[in-house]
């Protein structure tokens, strides 16, 4: 899933934010634990979403996307302290569905930590029903990719 | 607050249940992070009032109990892997809040690893506002309690 | 890396373990959050490598298992209160990484919630160095695995 | 504890940062869960005595403060997004413990949203044998609030 090429004007990682280890993320081996890296990336898809300005039908809370899958790849592991940036893209708009990769890097070294993909599904949250993208969120989502150019 | 006297028909611990530690529960420490304790006392407040039977109102999202106060003192550290023992008892029945109490033992010792207690105030949650603890409530926490005797 | 069919022997789910739901588990959508799941996997890996009676190096922390790679596809959502039973069984040996699969199902009607696996690489803690797998280790899990044929 | 006066040129919240609550952080009340306030409190202890410049010690592994207790009054909700401020001050240096205050407010009003104290003794980790404070210490504690003045 990581390893595809992202669709056409997709992929262009428009947005990024960086995050300060917490002594808490580390478990008892001395490293930020693997769930750790999920949270930033829930995180970074929230952030990637409301950066899109639809955050209204989400906070209606009737529909919205939620987790079909998630993959990642943990490349170093990291300890408190360290600073770490994490980038995310859109790599794939579907009927239902569309795919969001993320990538953390060192904030210093900028070395890959981690990376990975989830897919997110349109749902109805009341019934669980998928429901087609709209082109409201296509077009969004290539306009903010695009400003990534 | 964990110290006073509880008032006439409460404080009898009338329930209890066994909790495995998971390794990721521990810190870089090596030991059971602060918070998990404060977890297992959130899940025992919970599975107190399911035992009583008073699930109705909490279910209809309308009103219910928040917790406005907590406190903890930690005796002895537990690591993974260990078995813990949480009993908790209702020491303070109030206008608008209560007082429930915890206690967490080594299953297979009974050694006192950590005690507490939080205070929780009934609210309709759309407000904020405090309400007064129901008869229903009062009625219940005291059969429970007087169960244990 | 789910869906490719098990070396031979490996792949038979020798072990699994049912966990309750906790309140605390889920999140503003009243679902359990998705890092749960994996905090159950990574409590299965363990008690699947403990059940091999493996743990004295990882006790020495000289060496051991570290996460390198994991994905779960997530099914249906589930939601406090509810039992789960999580199974576990390793697909794969490799030279100095192997993969261990996961399925988490409803106690009650055995429909599956989410399932995926993960790639743990052997490797001396201090250093971050790859080890192969250890012949001893090998024969473990084989036998493991066998007596759930 | 938290309602006592500190002990002289101690509680001059001499340290503060700001947190953007996570998505993550609610649960199924759509609230930052209880624990979330707590784990901020842990990261302020931690970044308090990063600034004494004392980190040797601990970093050593053989010595340091563990929490021995903590209380927190819940003062207001808060949920995503939301941005909140978390200052710090020690308010007692006893024979070997001390306690730290800490008060969380809004960030843009202000208000008080949770406020609490910790008791850390200071322990031997291998044996958890309790340490006097050293004189180190509380020169640096007392310096440090000193700033604040």
């Amino acid at each position: 899933m990581t390893t595809k090429q992202p669709e056409d004007g997709l992929g262009r990682w428009p947005i990024a934010h960086e995050i300060n280890v917490q002594w808490g993320d580390m478990d008892a081996l001395g490293h930020v634990n693997n769930l750790v890296y999920l949270r930033w990336f829930e995180n970074a898809r929230i952030h990637y979403f409301e950066a899109l300005g639809l955050r209204a039908a989400m906070d209606a809370r009737t529909e919205g996307p939620i987790l079909a899958r998630q993959e990642i790849d943990y490349k170093i592991p990291v300890s408190y302290p360290e600073r770490v940036r994490v980038a995310t893209t859109v790599t794939r708009l579907g009927n239902t569905s569309f795919t969001v990769a993320f990538r953390i890097v060192r904030a210093t070294t900028q070395e890959l930590v981690a990376e990975g993909a989830g897919v997110m599904v349109m749902v109805e949250y009341a019934t669980g029903r998928k429901l087609p993208l709209s082109d409201e969120l296509r077009r969004a989502v290539l306009a903010f990719e695009a400003r990534a150019g």
